[in-house]
């Protein structure tokens, strides 16, 4: 079966860069396929992609070797296990408040005996290779995100769910639960303790720990925290914050 | 009928900014309306979007004061006044090799007694107004690409063609044309005099003049050259660099 | 922000007109929304259109400012979410059956601490604008349906839901739970009565009103009893019921 | 082979009612066959549907017995022969302009030696049955359009064009051509001789005659002159034209 | 209304073929439905299809009389009413695990007072007929899945929900279910004793029974156990094993 | 620069095994490049496919080795050109006369100063890499399609048209051509010498020759004759060979 690099650069002792994919076109993903990112994560909740995109979008991906990834759009098992027949090698599943959501999800990403996932995985097949069914449950991530009080409380919960192999911080919905609003690249004393103690929590108990974040700048005080899943902006993001840039440059120019 | 505001710049003495659409996704389209562009152009010659993606991003496009241009297949005309009917309110024709194709061109973008442009707007009515059909001949922006010897050699005759608004440089194609292969922002002495030619001989005949760039330096270089028409790189090619540099920086970087 | 005119309308004191939308497509979407209507509604319950839909319509009516509402397929928070992620500037939510129902429904469509949103406009910023988060909260409709008898008999529990802003009556599904069988514009006095109490109860509480209807006729008297928004048709139904008149008035004509 | 009904209604004296679509939809398309129409017409010229919407139209269509018409973006072979291999039963040519273009617009309908359709009917197989390949040359209705002054004046050159089986008049275009204007229902002197003169030549040579009308009254009164396949409307103009009636009515009420 | 063909074949003491759609094109569903089958099963779970491709699948299949049936993703009943809403005539439902599953399934199939099946049949009514309403809660078929451990536990308890009128057996999750991994055509003991009672419980209680195949051999052994529903193989299987066959027979020949 | 495998193939003297797409599916193309084709043919002219399906298809097929070629709609050098910058290493072209429209279709396939291809290769960048623009003129394949009796009579023009790699078969046009009918696997004398002569005359010239077949053993046979490029069937009529045989087996089988 096809490895999951993310695992390998994890073990490594590397740190994943993602790109994250907003534009619902297999053509803007194989672009960003060729930008230099270990992984890409098609996201389903907040953006256009939804699971008619996704196929064509994990095809562009698998034109290379970057490590195709889903944020589901809900903790929902139909839709988890429909990502991973399509040949996601990772699912990062948002609004995990506790141990109990964190098991639903990872035992939607495991097959018997591990946990409940339907068999049939249409085009992870063609992908993995026809032993995927025997190395799918090894090679499959579980990231749940950590974005609320509740999953705050409820940490250690969660992170001894067994299977479940990481943790992603949303910084816009944890801001909101600790009453600072939305937002990336947080500086709030309340954020950073949160967010360092997710990390340290996650990392100590062997998981990896993955973060968004808005900057290279932000992302490489991350990766010093403890983070080995870094995102920077996404691909709508880049293309608009380029397009500015070079209007602003041009704008009212006259010609001299 | 809603104006052309690409007229009303060029009236004013002004330079458009243009963005190029090689993505077709109609989100994408809008977030590149937002992102300070003076008019956007789908490609539908050398990028993915086709005649099926193109009403989506005219009408994403269209949720802003943002121009909507396309730059045509070939000098056909039913793709052309399909082009127009949807709305667009500039066409980009390529290849045109000297006064019979630009008549065959601007033709096509022209209703009867000024060209044989068939009647039928069937959202250029929603967009443009129901006075339309009254004000499209004025309205439709015609812009021929100079990328070939034979333009080269027949620039007056091109030039000349009533109803024919602004030529257009492909700086690739011309490159090629006279040997020195594709790419952008020529500094190659043959270019620069051609390409200074084609400007000059175009606004010097009252016509606009455009070109695609691959950096604002180079744009606001031609912009002094006497081009009020700038295109600077592509939403693809905008995302794919802010990736890159992304990933660049974070590559292989360890937790310090 | 970008101001939800539906609300304007309702402060004024003044009926909402609602074209509902069933062809899954951006152009029907556009032409609808050039034909008079206040709002428009994408059924993603009983009408073709799913998420993947979503999007194009609503830029379509995002060209004019003709308001945004969508019709959730079931009281599901993520599909719910993101459909407000979007740009959806108001839902109606299918099945509401009771108070805890409601509580759900209203949650997911506010932020923190109102609700459970979570946070992620990728749309919604570029129609509502840059300050999207911080109003949109008091900016979001929020309709639940009165179709079933258990929600006639947790009428209050429903209407006393803060943040819940409108009912809308949905006559098929009332008319089945009453044992009346399907149909719009009802005349039971079964229905009359219901109907009556439901929109007597919100708007004495000081919310709004919806009803789906099938005839302006019956709108108008739906409007004298108390209802602000009223929808008439659908856009797949004028569109047969245009097409069956006219084909029906040349059926079997022969040249005289 | 599956008859062409189009075909079966003329040899029995009888007027073909032809419903437009301009909607690029499966789900509209399907609402349209069941709404009392004889045949439909895809159209490609002046319509948002393209290539890729004409299967799915198609296929909706083939649900009901309505006749399967097409009307090409231009006089080329390559489209004309994919609208044919996808299942249309007739095709509707636009701006035929004299003997020579006709001529090449029914040789591309026609299998050799009657003309040089390339062969490869891949759906058209399905719908018309295995021995389609035997009776396509018969089955196939051609329709050229007479729009231009050009076409008037060649009238007798195109209506002698072996296996050409039908005009249309496009009213719009003729009436631009005749310095009149775009338009629908043409009550011009000028006009009305035109197009009697076109449905009078047509019938006389025992070709049929179709028209695009805006209403039935018109259309009524085209089917005294001789036409025999009359259009009314379209799709996107009966949902509009509906929708602004209700809307209208309905505008500015306030509960009594 | 329009009869359901499978329940004629039940009645009449026959076998259903049945036809298992992965592929998310209207054309190869067309395709399909032309090959002999008696129903095809479009796969919305471990299949690339979701509801944006169901609709024109189903018009591709309602151009024949072969009936129409979906695998949901999840007992979902959104997504469940919206199948039967598009034109579904029978719904199979994974992960039916005892009688509180099947009773959701079912009610979201039936009509009050039968069900709570909301009312809203966009093109069932097209398909089915105007009368649809009133016919639907006879035609549409119901068709749980066995294919855990507790649903063998609670069989009776399925079996005995009223209005569930088949059973499907998934033979890979089953065979994961019980320890022996995924795949088709099972012979193990224990596999053949499940099988074995499932078909032999419902079919002695009247229902029907299904079962997935991966030949003709193993199907023509089901239809002696009992099995009056069989599915074999899918378009892609059949397509892939067609292809490897060719290529298999001409890979390294050498011109002779 | 990514080599072109089929050039490899020939130039070892092998045989390219070429798999044939009708399904605008990227799905099933993905299924299809998994199955042992060395290439895969997109056909536009006389499948489903349009150039909307085209780079979804190729992406699919590139997330392997086989080699993505097309079959043009037509010799339309705007078609031709965009397929390449799309990512096809090879174009079939239809209707291919003589000399003359050879040099047009080979044109469109050469950068200058070999021919007039536009530059601008969009994804042939991310497919062959970022030294494309210097390798294209000799990577892509141009193959001729010779099925008209001007073909045959100007073989020996088209054949040294400079640039020309390969010529390709159409039995049914080749067919219709000489009074024959369409048709696979031709064993009438005069269309077997013209093969004969067709694959002759290539082969002595140095071109590669191709032809299209309805079965292994005509495969083999061809080959056996020089052909160095045989398809055989296609994805379509593979699968519903398959489900007919399958269904056919089972058909009115009943329990024994």
């Amino acid at each position: 079966m096809r490895e999951n690099r993310v695992r390998s650069i994890w073990r490594g002792g590397g740190v994943v860069l993602n790109g994250w994919l907003h534009v619902p076109s297999s053509f803007s993903a194989e672009v960003m396929a060729h930008a230099g990112w270990d992984s890409l994560t098609i996201d389903l909740q907040h953006g256009p992609p939804d699971m008619g995109s996704v196929i064509p979008m994990l095809q562009a991906i698998s034109t290379t070797d970057v490590v195709p990834f889903a944020r589901a759009n809900w903790n929902d098992p139909g839709t988890i296990m429909k990502l991973l027949d399509a040949g996601c090698y990772g699912v990062i599943c948002p609004m995990i408040e506790g141990r109990e959501d964190a098991e639903a999800f990872v035992g939607a990403c495991r097959y018997p005996p591990d946990g409940y996932r339907s068999y049939g995985p249409f085009r992870a097949n063609l992908y993995g290779g026809p032993d995927y069914a025997g190395g799918a449950n090894d090679a499959v991530v579980t990231m749940a995100m950590i974005e609320t009080k509740e999953a705050l409380e409820d940490l250690d919960g969660i992170l001894d769910v067994p299977g479940l192999d990481a943790v992603f911080v949303g910084p816009s919905d944890l801001g909101q639960a600790l009453g600072h609003g939305p937002g990336m690249d947080r500086e709030e004393p309340e954020m950073v303790e949160a967010i360092g103690r997710i990390v340290g929590s996650a990392r100590k108990k062997g998981l990896a720990a993955g973060i968004f974040t808005g900057s290279t700048e932000y992302a490489g005080r991350m990766i010093d925290e403890g983070f080995n899943f870094v995102n920077v902006s996404s691909d709508a993001r880049l293309m608009a914050d380029g397009a500015a840039a070079a209007a602003s440059v041009l704008r009212d120019r006259r010609p001299s």
